[in-house]
């Protein structure tokens, strides 16, 4: 496929004019970095005539069609010389010089580092290695899904390929050939506290990327010339291209031109400095809009795809029927695409990679790709489903937290939740993972019990913007939903209930089952007990809690998960504020599990039905009474009514405040 | 420094015998995976000659004293490989045939994979990719920390090779030649699901560590003289040496070698697969323990070290007093090292590292191979102390959960936590850390808000096991706690009190500040507030929080982090399954921040001191009874005593419950 070819030179500005937008840039960035009294002017200098010979010359863009889906990317990796990116939309017109110097107050969209609340961001960059690693996941939409000749430009600073995360994407560009894809490196030997790994070896980098099998080409990143060569060269390149180019840091600016300790502050007198670089030029430049105008491809549904079914009573896995449903989906939604980490058998994304090859991605074990080339998609309108064991979702944790400022929309799907795997032990159960999902901006975080739900909440998921988290589970489940029930994103099943219920159990995925069976028990034993599926963790259905706290007085939660920022918190945070706060007691894994069965292991984790039903009567029967005598709790429980909480005697308060609180519905 | 000699060779066995051991290692994988019904037997026998070599004539260990200082390490970064483990084990008589047989059973110490409940293994691996970087950790250690001659052996898997933070590992290798450091890496060729992107391709990985200053060799990996070659090559090479070794998964086994779909399970016929391998051949191997027995080195204590201390009223950053007082602690504590991933200047743990440049070291902007170089070092003993951004530590989250199921001892420091960073914006900002830290096994979380208590908390950390995090802010805060004052870990601070208090706010860290302002203004007002710093975050002091429930019957969390999983959470957790739960209302930042300055971001995300005095405000005077009508809610404020909560009526449930719950104490 042709790319989009660079701008004739004709339409582009000559040497010495192109030798003048870099200084624009250069004194746009020091002088909005003044204004706000803070940013990385340096950092922006070092690249001014990387960016300028690039949108003059080769960049295709059309800033009043952000989503023109021929045009270029752009990505600033090295997303803290933000001064550099509103300079650049300064000079093609984009924004204002009254905005420029409205950088990084409150409430400009202008932000110490660049975010999509700009139209012409594509994702919000700032921890470093990061944008490269979306730009791959940019460059291989462009390629595989697009299948459109737009190219894919990232700024990287030097220090940041100090990250793996860049190696897993300069491996991963390598091997898929991404020929739609430069990376442009400001080799200003300069990180933040002192001189990089390598200084300005630009050799050294070159050989790493040879390595990897990309095309190099060194250069002065100061001399234009060289840098609309490089530029050209890369354009004609059949393999990805990194333009190694030996930068300035603060280029221009005596006072603090290569010197140390000039990172991240504005410089000490920017009218000086203006006028050494020769004042303001006045300079703008025309980006070209792409020439082409093919539209992107897109898939074609299939008409004839179904969600897949089970009949209650049915054993099977919910990540089982996640890879069914998901391959079902992906014909009845054309957008959507599958993301492996050379998991796919387990978390069986491996059903979405055989039925729709096209739409597939393999990433093998690396999760910070992974993830990043999901953000990278998703910013052209692809629907990713990333699928690895919920555990290794923990590798990429900078990526989904950057995901979040993005604002991106991604479906995250973590199989191996929690002990009840097994035997393969701690390393491979997410315990942490409800914690990681709850904590993120305008998440969503839910846990099916069953397959017939699973199959609902993948097809949900679909529908939903931000960061959306599905938790599988590995072993067999019995299907207890029929086919066709709803599962509202925020809602929740009562699975058992009765007007005499004298507590709640709340549960979420493998806990459901164990609920269930405590029930039976508890009920046997004279304890009608409610049995709440909390398949959505976040948001949670605060009604159906609230009523269940006004009618059982006492909620038991139960998770395959650390105490910490799960269920129970969450469960907990719906009755904060409110006058009706029921006990809310929590069974979660306390004690580090080695290996054992799964059943072994909700045991000795003190998860399973039987420390349920113990956990549910210590709430019953308050400890503080059985604490009188064991006859007094005896009694006391053979006398307490299947009404309601209120037949249990509650001591009065030492201080004989009645207080407020308590019950109230 | 001359490392660890190999055994001559007539210590070892002849070719014979060493293939013999293969074999051996090999029969007892399959067996024990047989035993255990799961397992990568596979995964084991690809690397059996490997290891067999290795362990009869190249590694110094003495199972007897496996904290001999002098003991090479052998470290099984693919930790799946874990019968291979437990068979060399056995062949060098640490374990019994009968313990081997035990393997992945309940209560077993042969987990599903390596943990140091055996006191042979160093760390917990399982999770690919971070064996390596903590074999790094451990050569730095080695070379710079004890200055002993023992080497460090990882076997690396080739599917791991995908992971970025193998290559941070080969990246400060060979910037540090590490010639101590030997990566044996098992190219079988097949991943879980399928081949590896180079398949049997050494040259593709040669070609790449070449590039990273690596010394490489590549062998037939089932040839013992080739592999007993290559050892003795790795031992005389001048910097750090990959052994890249062509294997056969599953060798020796027809019915699995090199076959797709053989990972992770046992042989279909372990008996046959015993049989074909030749049988039991009953070998042994002496592994020899280190000759050098020289003490590890120990740096010399400064008795004249003095922790600093700042006067009340004085304005200084805890990140600022952190790295002073990191930099004393050094001088009291030679055993303390520091960390740094090129934040130095921010986080200012530069202070120790210009105080102790011989304890300090440099990972630039790789916090993978940061925390992982953490972990090996304390496996030495020595205690490190390792600081980012707050936010940054995300990019490592997987490598510290991992620390955790090692039973690693860690202290992290997060330095730019929360809004209050400023202009910066979101991607800088600490906003899930503590959610992330709460939720992992056996953490301690602390969150001082002055200088004296920060210098206090970074002291008491070299004290604590398991992993400790420290979250510092990056502005100026008044010092308000006296030079000596103490703050036990568990411990809060009543900053104000009295016996009238009608509410509490518990604050930790720069909402402390904001916290104590808004008592003012509610004194002033006729709201008598009582003022917690609850700076353990985990373990949080319940005793004081239940005082201050019963006292005052209602809590206002205040924290500079997402609602989920941090403060708020865990103060609710105190009162889950009490009888006294009082009102928990939670201010947080709920919000995506932009850029603006820290005063405004405290403002903007409603948790500075107007927000605060605000929502004591709603929980004093119930939001159900200002419903009734504005002058019914005005009349209600106006008649509230000082004295508590009692006097503020609560309306009757509407279904006539009064239930047990509310304030008792």
């Amino acid at each position: 496929m042709a790319h989009n070819p660079p701008n004739p030179q004709a339409r582009g500005l000559d040497v010495h004019e192109l030798a003048e937008l870099g200084r624009q840039l250069r004194v746009d960035a020091v002088r909005c970095s003044a204004a706000a009294s803070s940013g990385h002017p340096t950092s922006s200098m070092s690249a001014a005539d990387l960016i300028a010979v690039l949108a003059a010359r080769h960049l295709r863009y059309d800033f009043e069609a952000p989503d023109n889906p021929n045009n270029d990317h752009l990505i600033f990796s090295k997303g803290h010389a933000s001064p550099l990116v509103y300079a650049l939309y300064k000079a093609a017109g984009a924004i204002t010089a009254a905005e420029l110097q409205t950088y990084r107050e409150a409430g400009s969209r202008l932000e110490g580092h660049p975010t999509p609340r700009l139209p012409w961001v594509d994702v919000a960059t700032g921890s470093l290695g990061q944008g490269f690693p979306i730009g791959v996941g940019l460059a291989l939409s462009g390629k595989h899904l697009d299948r459109l000749p737009y190219r894919v430009w990232v700024l990287c600073g030097d220090s940041e390929l100090a990250e793996g995360s860049m190696w897993e994407a300069f491996e991963h560009a390598g091997y898929e050939r991404l020929d739609n894809l430069v990376a442009i490196v400001d080799v200003n030997r300069l990180g933040q506290r002192g001189p990089t790994r390598h200084g300005w070896d630009t050799g050294a980098y070159a050989r790493r990327l040879a390595a990897f099998d990309w095309h190099t080409i060194e250069i002065d990143g100061h001399d234009v010339e060289a840098i609309d060569r490089a530029y050209i060269e890369a354009a004609e390149s059949t393999r990805p291209t990194a333009i190694l180019a030996r930068t300035v840091k603060g280029s221009g600016v005596t006072a603090v031109a290569d010197r140390e300790g000039a990172h991240g502050k504005p410089l000490p007198d920017a009218d000086e400095a203006i006028a050494e670089l020769g004042g303001d030029p006045g300079v703008t430049v025309r980006v070209s809009p792409p020439d082409a105008t093919a539209a992107a491809n897109s898939f074609t549904a299939d008409s004839g795809a179904k969600l897949p079914t089970w009949q209650v009573g049915d054993d099977i896995a919910t990540r089982t029927a996640f890879g069914q449903a998901l391959a079902a989906l992906g014909g009845l939604r054309p957008e959507v695409v599958g993301l492996d980490g050379e998991v796919g058998d387990s978390t069986r994304l491996e059903f979405f990679g055989k039925a729709h090859p096209d739409r597939f991605f393999q990433f093998y074990i690396a999760e910070q790709q992974m993830v990043a080339a999901a953000v990278g998609m998703q910013v052209r309108g692809w629907s990713p489903y990333v699928a690895t064991f919920a555990a290794f979702f923990s590798r990429a944790q900078d990526f989904i937290r950057m995901a979040a400022i993005s604002r991106a929309t991604l479906r995250l799907v973590g199989s191996h939740a929690g002990v009840s795997i097994g035997e393969d032990g701690p390393s491979q159960m997410g315990l942490e993972d409800l914690a990681a999902f709850r904590a993120l901006f305008g998440s969503t975080v839910l846990y099916p019990c069953d397959a017939n739900q699973t199959v609902a909440l993948t097809a949900a998921m679909a529908g939903l913007d931000g960061i959306s988290y599905l938790r599988t589970t590995r072993g067999d489940t019995p299907v207890i939903y029929a086919e066709g029930d709803e599962f509202p994103i925020g809602g929740s099943r009562v699975l058992r209930s009765g007007r005499g219920d004298r507590v709640s159990i709340v549960a979420a995925g493998i806990t459901v089952h164990e609920a269930l069976a405590a029930a039976d028990e508890l009920e046997a034993a004279g304890i009608p007990t409610r049995v709440i599926d909390a398949y959505s963790i976040k948001p949670i259905d605060a009604e159906t809690l609230r009523r269940a706290a006004a009618e059982t007085g006492r909620i038991v939660t139960v998770e395959d998960h650390w105490p910490e920022g799960g269920l129970g918190d969450a469960v907990r945070a719906v009755f904060a504020a409110e006058r009706g706060r029921p006990v809310v007691a929590s069974l979660a894994v306390r004690e580090m599990p080695g290996s054992a069965s799964p059943a072994e292991q909700l045991r000795l984790a003190g998860i399973d039905r039987t420390a349920i039903a113990a956990a549910v009567r210590d709430v019953v029967i308050p400890a503080d009474q059985s604490d009188f005598s064991d006859e007094h709790s005896e009694t006391t429980f053979a006398h307490q009514q299947p009404g309601g909480p209120e037949g249990i005697p509650e001591p009065e308060s030492p201080t004989g405040r009645g207080g407020p609180g308590g019950m109230d519905p």
